[in-house]
C-alpha cells in the first residue's frame, strides 16, 4: 500500500461526518449509516450540534470537541455553514475534506468556493468536492462507504472517478449485475483541488487499481492529462466516459459545472494520444469494464466464436469485425479434430456452430482445440440456452477449457427469465461474461486496443534541426508591425526555416517586377493575388494558373485589373509567383493553439475532401513519432498516400517529419496561433508546401 | 379477426404434436407440455406410436387415428420421418404443418426438404419449418405455445417473425423483462413454403397486431419484401435486425441457412426504400421495440430531456443529437412557469435539470409545463434515484403528467440493484421505459422515423418518354453481335435516346476524320482512347483535354503513338472526341442488375469520393420520385449539391429526372446488366453526361 498525501481521504482511519444527522433520508444520515453498515475499518465520529447520538454513535457538537484528530472528514451541512466547518478542520489538523454540500460554483457562488480552497490549501488539508456525492473504497483493511450510494459495489480492481454524483451513483448500482468489482471510488464535484489527474496519478502507483473508469464532462488540465495518461494506459487501462459532445449536450456541460467545454475533436485526439479508451454510451462503460475482468491477454485480434446456435452467431461475428476483430479461417489439423468430436451437422468454421445439440462437454472439448488453435488469440463462447442443458454447466466447461489455455476466453450467456445463470461461475474463473453478443464484441475489441497500446513501444521525435534565427526574425517583424498574420511569403519562409520543402516564390508589385522575375524561372508559373481581404482568390479571378514565364506581364496586368474590378475594397499588396508545382496527394497540415488543451496538430486529406468529409486528425504538441505516424493511420482517406488508382505511394516518411516540424515550431514559438499548409502536396519523393497562412498573437 | 389460409398455423382450434414424447427435455415432450401448460384454447393430441398417454393425455399412434381433423400439426420427429408423417397428414386432412425436425437443407439435404414441399403442396397444406422453433399466438382466444421455448412471453401487439431459431428464443425471454408485448411469433426455419414476407402480408390485414419485428438473414424475394414492406410501413412499422453483414458473418449465414447471401448495401437500400427499421443489434432491436408501446406519436424530432442530474441528462442530449433528435431552446412562457415552481439552482434549458432535490409532484408539474411548450413534440423523463423518493412515484407522476398532453412521453429510470421499480407504472401508462438514456434516444428516434415514413406522401415517377426504338436498335445490335459491352459512343447514345442529356461525341479513326470532324466543332475538344483492354486511359497517354480544333489532327497521332507504345497488345477502335464540357459537380449514376434484388439504382459523388469514402446510394427499380429525391437527401456529400464554396446550387430535378430515367430504362432493357454514367456534371441549369458505359447480358 502506498502512502501518500491522499491517503487521508482514501484510506483514512478515522472519519468525522460533520452534519451527520438522525432525520433517515438526510444525505448526512445515509453517509454515517453507509460507513457503519459498510464495516468501516477505522472510527466513525458523527457531529451534530444539537443530537446526542446518531446511529446510536455517541455525536459530537463540533469538529473541535472530537477525542481525536481524524484524517478525514465529510461535510453535509448547508453551504453557507461549510467554511466556517472547514476552518475548524483546519484547527483540528484534519487531513482531508470531503464536501458533499452544493451551492458553490455550479450556481454560480464562484467566491464561495474560492474562499473553501484557500481554507484547505493555508491548513494543509486536500479537498474532494464540493457538491459530489462522497468517496468509496472496498479494499477489506479499509471498508469505507462514505457516500450516500444505497448499495456497496462487489469487491475489485477498478478505480473509478466520476465527474457526476448521480452518474457514479447508477454505475455503483449496475456494478454488482454485471460483476464489475470496484476497489475505489470518488465523486470529484467541482474538484477546484483533488481532479481526475490527481487519481491517475495516485492509482498509478496503487497496485490495487488495475483498470481506471472515468466519467467526465470537461478536462482541467487537458495538458497534464495526456502527459500522465500516456504513462498510465501502458501499464493499466484508462476507460473514458465523456460527455457533451453535442450541441444541447455542451450546453448543458457548461451550466452543469461552469467549466469550459471542449470540441469533441480535440477531447478524440486527447484520449487517443493518451492512449485511453472512449466508450460512446453507458451500456459501452460497462462492456470495456468488464472486459478488463479477464486476467489474461489478447495478443492480437483474431478470434473465434463459439456458439449453439446460428442467429446470435452471425451477430457475434458482425460485431466483432465492425469493431475491428478478424475472425480467421481454422487450422486444417484442429477442423479435423473438431470433427472427430463434434456431430457432422455443425458448421466448422469460424463462427464454430455445434447446433442445438451442444452439451457441456462439448463446449469444453471444442473450446480447448479451439484455444489450440495458432490462427486466433482469443475465443468468444456463445451459448443460448436449449432444453435439457443447464446454463451453469456450460460455464464450467468453458471455465475449464479456459483454464489450460494463456488466451482469454470471452462468453456470451443469451439470458433465460431476466438474470442468466452462470455468470458466477463464469466471474470466479475470470471469464468476462455478457448477455449480448455486441456487448461481448466491444469488450474483446476494446482489450485488443488495449494490449496493442501496451506493447507499443513509443519511439520519441528526434531533434529538429531549423534555421530559428530566421524564424525568430520573420515572427519579430510581423510582431512589431503589430499584424495579426505573416504574408502568404512570410509564412512559406517560416515553415521553410523549419525544414519544410516548399515551393519557392516571389512577389511582385509591376509588370516590369513580374516580367524581369519571371526570367528566373525556367517553367510555367502560378500567380496568386495578395490581397488581406479576399478568401478565395480564384473567385474574383485572383489566381492564374499555368502562365508561360514569357506571358507573366501581361498576366499581371490582366489579374490585377480583373480583382480591381471585381473587389474595388481590397488594397492589393503584390502578386505571389511561383512555379507551378507537380501534381501530388492533395494535403493539409495545420496548427491551432486551444487555451485549454494548447498547440494541437492537424492532418488533413486536402481539397474537397477536408471541407465536405472533415478528413482531419489532431494531435497534441509535443508530438512523438509515434504519434505523428498514428495520425497518417487515422486519415479515412489513407488509401490516397498508398498508391491510389495506380498511382505510386508517396513517401509516408516526409509527411511524418513534416508534422514533427509543425510541432517543434508550434513549441518554439508561443506567438503562432495559427498555422495552415493548404495545399501541401505529398509525392513519392517528398512533400512541398504550396501556400501557407499563419496568425500570430503577442505573447 | 381475419380468416385466411394461415389461420390454421396462427389461430388452429386443434393441434397434434407428432413425436410428443414421455421424456421429459425433449423438444416434443416440451411443445405438448407448452401447449397444455399455457392453456391453449383448444384441443391438442400427442401423436406417439408407444405411448398409451404423454403428460396424462391419451396419444393416439398415428394421426390417421385421431378422433377429428386438426388444423395444425407440430411434427418433431427425426427428419427420416417426416416425409411419411407429412403424407399421412394430408391423407387426413391436416390444414398445416409445422416442421421442427432439422436434417433438410440447411445440412444439405436439399432433396429432402423439395420433397416435403411437394408433400405439402399437393395436399393443400401450409408450411411452417422445417428446422425452426414453432409458433405462438398468446391472443386469450388462442393462447397457442407450439414452441420448446420456456417461457410465454406477455401479450402484446408485436408480431416476430424470425429466421434463427434461437435468436427467436432469446427475444421471447428477454421480451417480459423488457415489457415487450408479443402478439404472435413464427419461427420460420428454412421458410420453402411460409416465408416473412408471407406474414407480412398476413399481418397487414391483422387488427391484432401493430408492430412488426423481424430477424432476418436473407431475403428470399427482396423484391417482393419491397412492394409488401413499402405499403405495410405507412402504417404498421416493421423492424428489421438483418445479420450476416460481415465478412465471417456473411459466410456463416451461408452455411446456416443454405441461403445467398446479398451485400449489405443493397440490405440498406431495401430496407431504407421499404420505409422500414434498421436495428444495428440486439440492444436496438429491443430499443426499438420498446418505442413502440407508446400510443402517442412525435409530430417532429424536437424533443425536450426533463432530469434530476446533470451527468446522465447531458449524455441524453449527446444520444439524442446523434440520432437525428433536435433540443430546442424551450420558450421564455415555459421557463418563467418553470421558474415559479422549481428551485432557482435548477437548470432552466434543455435539458431541464431540475437537481437532485426534484420531489415526484417537481416531475409531475414541469414536465406538464414541458408538454404544453410549442418548440416540442416529445419528452423524455430521466430519473436517477436520490434518497427519500420512490421510483414508482416518480413512474406515477410521470404518468400523470403524459396523460393530459397528445405529445409521446419516454422515460429512463436508471436501475436500483437491478430491475427498476416503476416500470410496471409506466408500462401500465404506455410509456416507454428504459435504463440507459442512450437506449432511450434510439428509440424515440425510431418512432420519428416512422412517424415520418408514415406521414409521407408518395410521389410517383411521371411517365417517361423515351426514343425506345433508337434504344432498342443500339441494344439489338450489340447483343446481335454478341458483344458484353456496348461502345462508349454506342451507351451516350443509349441514355440519350433515354432523355439524358449527354455531351455529344464522334468517333474518328484515322488523322483525316479527326481534322475533318473537329472542324465541326467551335471550342477545345477533350480526345479519348477507345480500346476494350484498357479501364484507365490516361495512365497510358488515351486522354487529352484542351485540344484546340486546328490541334486535333496531330493530336490524334500523338494519342495514337503513346498509347500503341504504352499497350501494343490492345485493339485500338478509334478516338472519342468531344467538346470539353463546361466545369460542374462530378456525380457518378449507374445501375446493376442483382439476380436476387433486381435492378439496383445507384447514386454517388463522382470522382475521389465515391471510390475512397463510398459516398453511394443504391435504390431499387422503378424508383418513385420521392425515392429519387431521398436518394440526394441520403449522399454523405449532398452539401456540394447545395452551392458549396460559393457555388450556385446546382438542378437537384434533373438529377432526380436522371434517375428516373435510368429506372425506366433498366425496367424496359432487361440485357442491360449494368450502366455506368460517369462523370455526370450537375449544374445550376442542368446535367450533362460525359462518359458512360453499359454492359449487355442477352435474356
Amino acid at each position: 500500500m502506498s502512502t501518500n498525501q491522499l491517503d487521508c481521504i482514501l484510506r483514512p482511519r478515522s472519519i468525522a461526518v460533520i452534519g451527520a444527522s438522525r432525520k433517515p433520508d438526510t444525505i448526512g444520515n445515509q453517509i454515517f449509516r453507509n460507513l457503519l453498515y459498510h464495516g468501516f475499518s477505522g472510527t466513525a465520529y458523527p457531529v451534530n450540534p444539537s443530537a446526542k447520538s446518531v446511529q446510536s454513535v455517541a455525536a459530537y457538537p463540533s469538529v473541535l470537541e472530537l477525542p481525536e484528530r481524524v484524517d478525514l472528514a465529510v461535510i453535509a451541512v448547508p453551504c453557507t455553514h461549510v467554511l466556517e466547518v472547514a476552518e475548524q478542520c483546519g484547527q483540528r489538523g484534519v487531513g482531508g475534506l470531503v464536501v458533499i454540500s452544493a451551492g458553490f460554483k455550479e450556481v454560480g457562488n464562484v467566491a464561495l468556493e474560492r474562499d473553501l480552497l484557500a481554507i484547505t490549501k493555508s491548513n494543509g488539508m486536500r479537498l474532494v468536492g464540493p457538491n459530489c456525492m462522497g468517496v468509496l473504497n472496498t479494499a477489506a483493511t479499509v471498508s469505507m462507504n462514505a457516500t450516500f450510494a444505497p448499495s456497496m459495489p462487489p469487491h475489485g480492481t477498478i478505480g473509478f472517478v466520476s465527474q457526476s454524483g448521480a452518474l457514479g451513483l447508477s454505475v455503483l448500482d449496475y456494478a454488482r449485475e454485471y460483476g464489475i468489482g470496484i476497489a475505489q471510488f470518488v465523486s470529484v464535484g467541482n474538484k477546484p483541488d483533488v481532479s481526475g489527474n490527481d487519481l491517475l496519478t495516485n492509482w498509478a502507483e496503487d497496485a490495487e487499481i488495475e483498470v481506471v473508469l472515468m466519467y467526465v464532462e470537461n478536462f482541467g488540465n487537458p495538458v497534464r492529462f495526456l502527459e500522465i495518461a500516456s504513462q498510465l494506459s501502458g501499464r493499466k487501462p484508462i476507460i473514458i466516459l465523456k460527455s457533451g459532445h453535442s450541441v444541447s449536450g455542451a450546453r448543458a456541460a457548461t451550466s452543469h459545472t461552469g467549466a469550459l467545454a471542449a470540441s469533441d475533436e480535440l477531447v478524440d485526439a486527447l484520449i487517443e494520444q493518451a492512449g485511453a479508451l472512449r466508450a460512446r454510451s453507458m451500456e459501452e462503460l460497462f462492456d470495456m469494464a468488464i472486459a478488463f475482468t479477464a486476467r489474461k491477454r489478447p495478443r492480437s485480434n483474431r478470434t473465434v466464436v463459439l456458439t449453439n446456435s446460428g442467429g446470435p452467431g452471425i451477430l457475434a461475428a458482425d460485431a466483432l469485425e465492425a469493431n475491428g476483430m478478424v475472425l480467421p479461417e481454422l487450422c486444417e489439423h484442429t477442423i479435423r479434430e473438431l470433427k472427430a468430436v463434434l456431430p457432422p451437422e455443425a458448421s466448422f468454421r469460424n463462427p464454430m456452430d455445434m447446433i442445438a445439440s451442444a452439451r457441456p462437454q462439448n463446449y469444453r472439448t471444442a473450446l480447448q482445440l479451439l484455444l489450440a488453435d495458432p490462427n486466433v488469440d482469443s475465443a468468444l463462447a456463445l451459448f443460448v440456452p436449449p432444453m435439457g442443458v443447464r446454463q451453469q454447466d456450460v460455464a464450467e466447461a468453458v471455465a475449464a477449457a479456459a483454464l489450460g489455455s494463456d488466451k482469454p476466453v470471452y462468453a456470451v450467456l443469451m439470458a433465460r427469465n431476466g438474470l442468466p445463470e452462470g455468470r458466477a461461475e463464469l466471474h470466479d474463473a475470470h471469464i468476462p461474461a455478457y448477455i449480448f453478443p455486441e456487448s461481448a464484441a466491444r469488450g474483446l475489441a476494446a482489450a485488443v486496443k488495449h494490449e496493442a497500446r501496451r506493447s507499443r513501444v513509443t519511439e520519441l521525435a528526434p531533434a529538429i534541426d531549423a534555421d530559428r534565427t530566421t524564424a525568430r526574425s520573420i515572427i519579430a517583424a510581423g510582431i512589431a508591425a503589430q499584424r495579426s498574420n505573416l504574408t502568404q511569403l512570410e509564412s512559406l519562409q517560416l515553415v521553410k526555416a523549419y525544414g519544410i520543402g516548399i515551393v519557392e516564390a516571389v512577389v511582385v508589385h509591376d509588370r516590369a517586377e513580374a516580367t524581369r522575375a519571371s526570367a528566373s524561372f525556367n517553367q510555367p508559373l502560378a500567380l496568386k493575388i495578395m490581397a488581406g481581404g479576399i478568401s478565395h482568390k480564384s473567385d474574383v479571378g485572383g489566381v492564374q494558373l499555368n502562365v508561360l514565364p514569357e506571358e507573366a506581364g501581361s498576366a499581371f496586368d490582366a489579374m490585377l485589373s480583373t480583382v480591381t474590378r471585381a473587389r474595388s475594397d481590397v488594397v492589393i499588396e503584390g502578386v505571389l509567383m511561383q512555379p507551378m508545382a507537380a501534381a501530388g496527394v492533395e494535403l493539409i497540415v495545420g496548427a491551432v493553439r486551444d487555451p485549454l488543451f494548447g498547440a494541437a496538430i492537424m492532418l488533413g486529406a486536402g481539397g474537397v475532401l477536408v471541407e465536405l468529409m472533415k478528413d482531419v486528425v489532431f494531435r497534441f504538441a509535443p508530438l512523438t513519432t509515434t504519434d505523428a505516424r498514428a495520425m497518417l493511420d487515422r486519415l479515412r482517406s489513407r488509401a490516397l498516400l498508398d498508391g491510389f488508382r495506380g498511382q505510386p505511394p508517396v513517401d509516408r516518411a516526409s509527411i511524418v517529419d513534416t508534422l514533427l516540424r509543425i510541432s517543434r515550431l508550434m513549441q518554439d514559438c508561443p506567438e503562432v496561433t495559427e498555422l495552415d499548409i493548404n495545399p501541401l502536396f505529398a509525392r513519392p519523393n517528398g512533400v512541398q508546401a504550396v501556400d501557407c497562412r499563419v496568425r500570430l498573437h503577442s505573447v
